[in-house]
């Protein structure tokens, strides 16, 4: 697959930082970016920047605010081609303590939202877009969305400035066909305004990749990635693999490939994400993963049985 | 997907043998039985049915040779309602050393065979047709058969007296529209003669299961899986997936589940299967695992990048 308008989005550090508190060191940070930038990736997302006055520094890592200060020492010295991300979240940010983009290496902004804040979201983004960042619209938990109320977040969306709107299947819960459908909806609306549809899979049941695959055969042109699949919960569509399909001449898979050896590797050790079974299960249940979550993080962690007997008779409430 | 017509194939102890020489104790083939039959699968396949005149039981465990003794204290005591399958390799057995239908507890006999030796693999399934059992062939290393030689293997499979003809994708190289291209070109010889479509794909860039959901929807009705995806170098589609996806009322998911959390857990620990990079590497190059599974075996198993230069270097001959 050889599309010259496809941008890939490396998402590591963002993603990754929803398992850790956001608390990556410097050192790991810049190594990732050097890979990505290498490789040539459009984009590297390095964490969200929402607002100290909601979350304290005490409690997340730095990758939770992405100071600019943060940001410059994370990419010094490195010869910068590929663009800069961040993210933030409806109702977590104060846009105002964002500079302005002259005063920012980061060239774009992500906004995050659930389908019922969609035209918060649209504020956000055009304030964003204001301050001079390129701006993208990410529709979370997708796969629960009514189609109804699908339809009237993508027609007051389709009027942001915006690059691309994001179909964000946070379960890990969708099939190709339901894939396929998606991403024929919002391209309804936004292809006729010249804006993208976006990609972002999880990978519940090792998916992330193959409806990554099935959203670029349906048009999608923005594609989420993070090295190693590295992610939240069974985390995501990992970068080697999408690097691999895409035909691109201008990406290099070398370097992501080196970042998995001596990075990665070492980081599975010490925090998990990936093809876990209660992640499975609450991905064939299109549940969050949050139940998967906290037993993973307490003693009956490998009680795969017990746990989806509960989330089987939780659902029966009629 | 509720599709009356598909038939589940779990190849469990047969493919995750490859990992182990076929030495699984008898316990942990019984459970497996046990699991699969108390799921509602279609067949389970046990192993290998080879001669022992060609390969030494000193080397090989006895899931490679499957004497009828064995067959039947796997499933002793357990109400069988799950049939049982064996598989044989061309050139490999002498089917005159495998008893009748009518002496022995298995119910079909699956050939395996390259594209070169369909002739030899139509000649072995009638064979074991004329000893009364169900037949299949699965023409493996799909991914290297070039159009006409798969056109001429189909023609004169297509005379054979088999149940379904296998879609096997052993180096984990397919992508989706690959998937749907060898389906319709499986289906357009098969079909008029009564014959399914088969798929049997490998994981090596997490394709195993998404692949194989591609091969249903363009019609293919026998499906291989295993549990927890064991199976040679990044090993198959998974199981307790593909049960989820199907909505087939006969299948139950949960003591699929339960195998998981008692046995392969802890077989895991033992041995290798899964993905891993250099098994990613040889998937998207379209080459044998056999580089990767000898990584594997090595002290540089983890010297990714070296790895990966050596075979991109490998496959410039000119």
């Amino acid at each position: 697959m050889y599309r010259p308008e496809i941008k890939v989005l490396d998402c590591t550090i963002r993603d990754g930082g929803l398992i850790n508190k956001h608390k990556f060191d410097m050192d790991l940070v810049r190594s990732v970016y050097q890979a990505v930038n290498a490789s040539g990736v459009d984009y590297c997302e390095l964490g969200y920047r929402l607002s100290k006055k909601i979350f304290s520094p005490d409690e997340f890592g730095k990758w939770k605010f992405c100071d600019e200060d943060d940001i410059k020492k994370a990419i010094h010295g490195i010869d910068k081609k590929t663009k800069l991300s961040t993210m933030v979240d409806v109702g977590r940010v104060h846009p105002e303590e964002v500079p302005d983009k002259r005063k920012s290496v980061v060239d774009m902004m992500r906004v995050a939202t659930y389908v019922k804040d969609a035209d918060k979201a649209v504020e956000l983004a055009k304030r964003f877009h204001d301050k001079g960042y390129e701006t993208t619209i990410n529709v979370m938990a997708i796969s629960t969305a009514l189609l109804p109320d699908l339809q009237e977040a993508l027609d007051a969306i389709k009027e942001a400035p915006v690059k691309a709107v994001y179909i964000v299947d946070s379960f890990g819960a969708l099939y190709s066909e339901q894939v396929h459908f998606l991403v024929k909806q919002y391209a309804e609306y936004l292809k006729p305004k010249g804006i993208e549809v976006g990609a972002h899979f999880h990978n519940h049941q090792q998916l992330g990749f193959a409806n990554t695959i099935e959203s670029i055969r349906k048009g999608a042109n923005y594609l989420d990635a993070t090295i190693y699949g590295i992610g939240r919960a069974a985390g995501n569509c990992p970068l080697e693999l999408l690097l691999a399909f895409l035909k691109n001449p201008k990406f290099n898979l070398e370097p992501i490939i080196e970042a998995i050896e001596n990075k990665f590797l070492p980081l599975r050790q010490k925090i998990e994400w990936g093809y876990i079974i209660p992640y499975m299960i609450t991905g064939i249940l299109n549940q969050h993963p949050r139940e998967a979550m906290a037993l993973r993080a307490s003693p009956d962690k490998d009680k795969f049985t017990a746990f989806y007997r509960r989330l089987v008779d939780d659902i029966e409430i009629t």
